[in-house]
């Protein structure tokens, strides 16, 4: 799978591009300044000579020619980025991580975008393009380090089936990450501001926590349960 | 510990009180009409007459006369109780487990109060109150089964470390309950929102999930944690 990560010179962003890229994807980060992209890009691959990672650093037009697009801009360049390559979005799956947060005082609050989630922004600003919300609640910094096992159950949320199950797939190629369906699109407000709980327990526990859902056991593929 | 629930006899809270009572604390579930409390003291009694439960049904005033107060009734009627009880709840731990949630087709949405957060309207009603956010991810139909085993950390967030530490310390009562301190009261409303996806989650797979954190090892008591 070719996955492009546009704004993927941030931490989250970067740490996704190394993960996917060390179960065998392609990755191509994207960034308004191609060298940055291309330094980055660089970083990661001095960083794990001993992975295979193909990794490359491009503009974010090149990083849209791509199987699975990852959103990993700061929130309030999210929707904008998706409107000026709304074009080149359309019929593909975009998967947005970002997440809108505030740091008032010693803790971090979630910033509710007048649309309800950026997800559902970038949505509108792309309407032709099929929007899942995913990867928020993974830890970047255990992300990023490719000798760390990951442990998190990622909640994907789309109105595009075929985006639910294409996130849900490319979660599962990541060991110890597993992908759930947690419904449509409207569910990335909540998943989206739950995010600043996580970071603040992180930041008062010191942890690098994510979550898994317990009493949950899917049904196996195939099975009735979208009803 | 002696706990209250108001508003006890809804799902939610006849299975916190049964699964309270069940680990040895003396349960009051408390309503506008004590005859309606007694009744589903007596049914719970009835359900499990070996377990040594004491659960007695009473009305919300009386059931305020406890150490513990939880708040489990609908949540458009949370904020109303709490102003209307407040004199009774002054200086005392209430720990606020109401979602504000709507079904809208087929999908539940988490809705938003004015106030930001039902836990934070319920401090505002009562503003002598010790209010905690907590429960709210906690799968009502396993809470009320006493022979099934609970996996969950529950987050608890509260301006009042007193409170947080009275609701850490309850929860840590329940045998595969974890109580976990998630910051300031400003988190219920993430962790209130949070809510809708599981249930969304429930419905569609047919679960009863709640969830644990992973990557998340508490320091030991009296370590260095808030800062």
């Amino acid at each position: 799978m070719i996955v492009g990560i546009l704004g993927g010179t941030g931490p989250a962003g970067s740490a996704l591009a190394a993960r996917l890229a060390s179960v065998g994807h392609e990755v191509r980060v994207g960034s308004r300044q191609p060298d940055r992209a291309a330094g980055i890009a660089r970083e990661l691959l001095d960083k794990w000579p001993d992975d295979g990672l193909r990794i490359a650093g491009v503009g974010n037009e090149a990083a849209c020619e791509s199987d699975i697009i990852v959103l990993a801009t700061p929130w309030d360049g999210a929707a904008s980025l998706a409107a000026q390559l709304a074009p080149r979005l359309e019929g593909k799956v975009v998967i947005s991580m970002v997440n809108a947060l505030a740091k008032v005082g010693d803790e971090f609050q979630a910033l509710i975008p007048p649309s309800g989630s950026i997800a559902i922004a970038v949505q509108q600003a792309a309407p032709g393009a099929r929007v899942a919300g995913a990867y928020h609640h993974l830890p970047a910094r255990t992300v990023a380090d490719l000798r760390a096992t990951l442990d998190a159950d990622v909640l994907v949320c789309s109105d595009h089936p075929m985006a639910t199950s294409a996130t849900v797939g490319l979660t599962d190629s990541i060991p110890g990450c597993r992908g759930v369906d947690a419904g449509r699109l409207s569910a990335a407000a909540a998943i989206e501001a739950f995010t600043a709980v996580l970071v603040g327990i992180n930041v008062k526990h010191r942890a690098h926590a994510s979550i898994r859902l317990t009493g949950y056991d899917p049904a196996p593929a195939g099975g009735d349960v979208t009803r």
